[in-house]
């Protein structure tokens, strides 16, 4: 089964369908637009003796990197918390390990690389509240030109911990001023995926010289009447680690997050 | 007692003592600044026969009119609802009278001008939030530089109601856009006075020509990295009642309001 023919089956699937489509190899796509209504999450897994730096960084950058969900034991590969019967080896569409900082290998599954001193943490993603804001009537530019949202390093240093340190990564949405005020009210509502905007208009404030050519992700139009909008973005935790170079750390593949059962609307703390 | 004066006595005025001081001639400046913690109105009298339709106006732009209380009873002068023995004839620092949409006159009461058909609407200020900002640690530049906050007419039509209809008039305060964000979600909590801003930056966007020659108040210093944030703001009912034209209403002079003793933090609806 191909992930283009997946979209026009008459009954969405369920986050847990999805999951066993992409355990069997079957899903390999980005999860964007799929089991909508479920939270998806940035991924990063590593050894015990990093977690404690990790979840440091995490409380102290918490609009970057909102942590949802984390291994109960270390070794754990089940996330029961997060939904029905996840194995964090074989249910993401897509793995990028990391050896001393440096990316090695884009994989399907991580069973083979899978050690007992292994801990994974699970955080928010943007594609919770960009629910939210179509629900309400904005556009997502990225989801109506069908791309990867842009992302950009920023001068926003994150506040080291142990270890860890970086500077902030933005994804940007352009829209007219009075569609990013209302997104600012509903975003607000969702601080466990990045919450509110960090910073709108000039880029170069935050250290984006090109907006037209993201560090990641695609450039999308920006219309005349509109401004960008920059949003904290789980990819932080990605250059924090090419930074921090942990001598062994696998994430997701951008786009390609882990889809829980979770509820977005669950969420909203109000 | 002058106005200066009172700035500097140990313990703060009451709103209560605030307006007895105005009522006996006493005060009669910008209330800005006073009975701190309480909510301050912009006032709009009118005969019965206009009270329907300016009703409607309020009910079709709550954002520009937010309506906080009205008399209980056509040609009630108390506004026992609002305060301890508020008196509208008299408590208020200064009035100006129109006819026929015509300003005719400046006073600080209106006891001889005041008859058996009259209505008093009294509408949420800005005065509110800008407490709210500045309890957040934010700059208000107006404040800051001691001046009238900045008001501009805009291409943003009101909704027509009645016989009243009229461009929205927005107030302008610059900030970082940081700070912006963090005022935008401030001020969704108060929705009665006046919410959260209706535009930033570009001001051409909204009919705004010079930002730096207000149609009211006064200019004040936007920097390079700060954007203009826009307010709807209570001055749009003036400008509507200019083009409306009954023939006879009364306002409260610019930032001359009627200062009530309702707490600011009791408009906040979370």
């Amino acid at each position: 089964m191909l992930a283009s023919d997946i979209n026009t089956v008459s009954t969405p699937l369920s986050a847990y369908a999805l999951r066993q489509l992409i355990r069997a190899g079957d899903f390999v796509s980005n999860t964007s637009g799929f089991a909508q209504g479920c939270v998806q999450g940035n991924i990063v897994i590593l050894p015990k003796d990093w977690v404690g730096d990790f979840l440091q960084f995490c409380q102290f950058n918490p609009k970057s990197c909102p942590l949802i969900g984390m291994s109960a034991n270390v070794g754990d590969f089940l996330l029961p918390e997060l939904g029905q019967d996840i194995d964090i080896r074989t249910d993401v569409p897509g793995y990028r390990l990391f050896k001393h900082g440096i990316f090695k290998q884009e994989l399907t599954d991580i069973k083979n690389l899978w050690r007992d001193d292994l801990v994974t943490f699970v955080l928010g993603c943007s594609f919770s509240f960009e629910e939210a804001l179509i629900a309400d009537g904005l556009e997502i530019r990225n989801i109506s030109e069908s791309k990867n949202v842009p992302m950009y390093r920023t001068n926003i240093a994150c506040k080291p911990a142990g270890r860890f340190s970086g500077d902030t990564v933005v994804s940007m949405r352009p829209m007219l001023a009075k569609d990013a005020i209302r997104a600012i009210q509903i975003c607000s509502r969702f601080p466990s995926v990045h919450g509110a905007p960090i910073h709108f208009g000039d880029p170069k404030l935050i250290g984006i010289t090109d907006i037209n050519s993201p560090d990641y992700g695609d450039a999308v139009t920006i219309k005349n009447n509109e401004v960008p909008v920059f949003w904290a973005c789980g990819v932080t935790p990605q250059l924090a680690l090419e930074q921090t170079k942990p001598p062994f750390c696998i994430t997701h593949s951008l786009g390609k997050m882990l889809v829980t059962d979770i509820a977005n609307s669950t969420l909203a703390v109000l």
